[in-house]
Formats: structure tokens, C-alpha cells, sequence
């Protein structure tokens, strides 16, 4: 591939769960959320912002609403990235201009510059050695979230990075052949024997296997369904979430 | 920085609207997708499939769904990214498993999921040379595009990325300076001159100005909420998306 990067890094890289104490500087996050801001973004409008928590009280407050994970406990820096309505509308009310963004097709076209945004910085930190671990626990827990760090109306958290030095080289994680999420044209009418096949090397993995025993389910799709992300928990934080959207004036 | 790559490439970057005729081929496409899967994705499930978009009439479909705007009708290949719980759901109920991924929750981190991919393919096609476009439309008009696609059911379009080899060389946009984006510990408490300093170099700038002056407005702001983003807009294919992404059942 012409390219002058050696692209290693992009099937090489992992999450990362455990850090180092020593956290990393603010200077250096200041410069990779800088170079982060110039992903792409609807409109140039940057309708985001990330809050930066490294007191060891701020991450007190954030840990029970991550449920205390050790990825989210052990981060000596936790980076929320919110969708933000607030500063541009304000912007525009000063303006003298009608701000509009208070609906739901801007609420995702903001949480799209959201997470472009998050992956970028993700990409540089890892390139220039730190690890990070997005926690899947924002949108849960987002107005527990928004109440610790102050989140005004028309601001939500919606991905937050754990990032430090970490303690050892990531571990890479299992990817579906190209075939299974790249289609031509249509989406692909599969058979379930097609089905079966785009995950039998998933279930074939020995941490597959011993999550299996571990929980004592039949196999890997009971794990996922019965403990890890079940129908109970995703309704239930699918109204949190609503709810929350709403009253944060969306 | 200790890093062994030029992080250069991320302030330079900027999206690409004009592309060459000749297409980049199906395996490089391939190739850059399937290292782009090693994008941090929850709990390692992929919940997204992208639909590669390339012969005549499939373009032809999906042109008026993105408003014939000239990133899209001069594009040699459009890439759609989607939400995919299909996939993932039958795989699940073929393993004798409960799937309750058909709600609000599920979606949403599906949802991030599919932009951390976008985004990272992004990052890949543009270090091999390539320029992308993110088409905005695509939220507006979901339906139409998942008509042209064949989308099933728990299937949505999220992101279209245009890609091609670029005619010229991307020129950077304007991105707020960093403290305006990153905030520590709490969200800031600003001033309405905090707010005016903030967008005020990007008031300033040369295409700013004729911006507000072909479109007849007082200002910038004006531009943004009278002409490209008015509420009226925001709140109608707010409904539409709205509707569909129950529609497909959620």
C-alpha cells in the first residue's frame, strides 16, 4: 500500500486495562485533544466537549457510576466526551440567530462529532504510548455522570476514555473475517449455516471457551445475552438513557 | 512527543469533496476495512456492517437520498456504515440464546460502536493516500437509504463516507482553540465573552465573511441556524429518524 505509515499499528493496538500510577500530563492530553479536534465534524461546528477528571476526588465521584470497574478505578485520568449543544447555542443566542439544536436528529448528528472525535484522540494516545479503555458504562450511568461533572442542559456523556501509561504491551482481541461486516451493494440475504460460520472461530478461542464454563452457560451467545448485556439491563438503561436525553433538554 | 510516527498528519487532514474518476479498488478497500474492525467495538461484538456502494445504478439510488450534493454524485465509491443487530441477534437465537438488543440502549452503543469504525477507516483510507467525505445526510434520510440497501430489520445507516483518490489536496478547516473544548474537572461556567472569544477567530476568517454575505445575513451564526441547520430541518427529520429507527425495531 503507498502510504509513508506503517500501518501495523491499526491491527496491532488493543484496549488497555491497567495503568501505571504516574498519570499522564495535562500538557500532553491538551496536545493530543488539540490535534484530536480536527477529525471531521458536521458542519465545523465541534459540537462536543471532553472533561478532563485527575483528582483523586473527581474519579471518586465517577467510579460508582462506571460500577467500579478496575479499567475505570485503576485510570489515574478518565476523559468524558459529551455532546455539546450548550456553548454553540449560546453562541448563536448571542448572535441574535435561533439555535434550533434541540431535538433529536441534532442530539445524533452531535453524538456522531462525539464519538469521531473520541476515536481520534483515542488513535493519537495510543500512538504516542499511552493506553485507553472506553468505558461502555457512560450511557448507562449518564445522569449520575452529568451530575458529578456539571453538565448543563443540552450536554450528555457519551464515551468515556480511561487513559494512562499501561503496565503491559495490549493483547489484541478477535475480529470477524472482512466478509462478515463488509457487503457489496445490499445487505446480504445469509443462511444460518453463513451465520454460524462468521462466529465459529470466536467460540473455537480458549477465553471464549473459559468464559463459558466460568458462567456456566451452554455457549459464548448465552454469555452475552444472559450475563454480559441482557434484554433486562438494556431496557432498563434504554429508559434511564430516554429519559435523561429529554430532560437534558433534547 | 514519544512517538515513532508523525502525528503530523492529524492537524494536516481535512475532508475531501472533489474525487478523481478512477475507483479504489474492492481490495484495498477490503484491506483498509478489515484493519479498521480493530477499532475498540463493546464487548467485542462489531454490532455494525458497512455496504460498499460502487456500480452505476447503485450510486444512482442513493444520490437523491443524499441530496445529489456533488461529495456524493462525484464519488466513485459511497461506503455506508450501519448499525447491525441482525447479525449479531441471529446468531444468538441460533445458539439457543435470548437477544434483547431491540431497544433504545442497545442502539446507542451499537451506535458508537459503528462511528469508532467510521472513524477509524477514515483515519486508514486517508494515510493511504484516499480522501473522504462524511455525508451528514444520511440520518435525514435513513429510510430511503435502507430502501436502496435492502437494510432487515435492527439494521440502520448512521455514517456514509464518500472515498476516492482526491483531485487536489485537502485544504485544513478552521477547529476551535483547545481550551474551548476540553474542560477540566467540571463543565466550565463561561461568560458570554468566554463564548464570543471562543468563535470569534472563526467570525474573522476570510470564508466566514462570504459566507454571510452570499447567504444575506448579519452573521455567521445566522448562517448556521437560518440556512444550514434551522429548526424546522432539525425537528422534521427528527421525527423521520425517529420513526424509522423504531420502524426497524428498536
Amino acid at each position: 500500500m503507498n502510504t509513508k505509515f506503517d500501518l501495523s499499528y491499526f491491527t496491532d493496538r488493543a484496549t488497555v486495562r491497567s495503568f501505571k500510577p504516574e498519570a499522564p500530563s495535562r500538557e500532553l492530553i491538551a496536545d493530543l485533544i488539540r490535534r484530536a479536534e480536527h477529525a471531521p465534524t458536521t458542519g465545523g461546528m465541534q459540537l462536543y466537549s471532553v472533561i478532563e477528571t485527575r483528582s483523586t476526588e473527581g474519579l471518586a465521584r465517577l467510579a460508582p457510576a462506571h460500577f467500579n470497574q478496575p479499567a475505570c478505578t485503576g485510570a489515574p485520568v478518565l476523559l468524558t466526551f459529551c455532546v455539546d449543544l450548550n456553548r454553540f447555542s449560546r453562541w448563536c443566542e448571542l448572535s441574535d440567530a435561533d439555535p434550533g439544536f434541540d431535538n433529536i436528529q441534532s442530539f445524533v448528528y452531535a453524538g456522531l462529532d462525539t464519538a469521531l472525535f473520541a476515536q481520534q484522540f483515542v488513535t493519537l494516545a495510543e500512538l504516542a504510548g499511552l493506553g485507553t479503555c472506553y468505558l461502555g458504562t457512560t450511557t448507562y450511568n449518564a445522569p449520575m455522570i452529568a451530575e458529578a461533572l456539571e453538565l448543563p442542559r443540552l450536554v450528555v456523556p457519551l464515551l468515556t476514555v480511561a487513559v494512562g501509561w499501561p503496565t503491559a504491551p495490549a493483547e489484541g482481541a478477535w475480529r470477524m473475517e472482512v466478509d462478515g461486516v463488509l457487503c457489496g451493494e445490499r445487505y446480504p440475504d445469509r443462511s444460518d449455516d453463513d451465520i454460524r460460520k462468521l462466529y465459529a472461530p470466536l467460540e473455537d478461542r480458549e477465553d471464549s471457551r473459559r468464559f463459558v464454563a466460568e458462567n456456566g452457560k451452554d455457549n459464548l451467545a448465552q454469555v452475552f445475552t444472559d450475563v454480559r448485556y441482557t434484554r433486562q439491563d438494556n431496557e432498563y438503561f434504554s429508559k434511564v438513557f430516554s429519559d435523561f436525553v429529554k430532560a437534558q433538554g433534547f
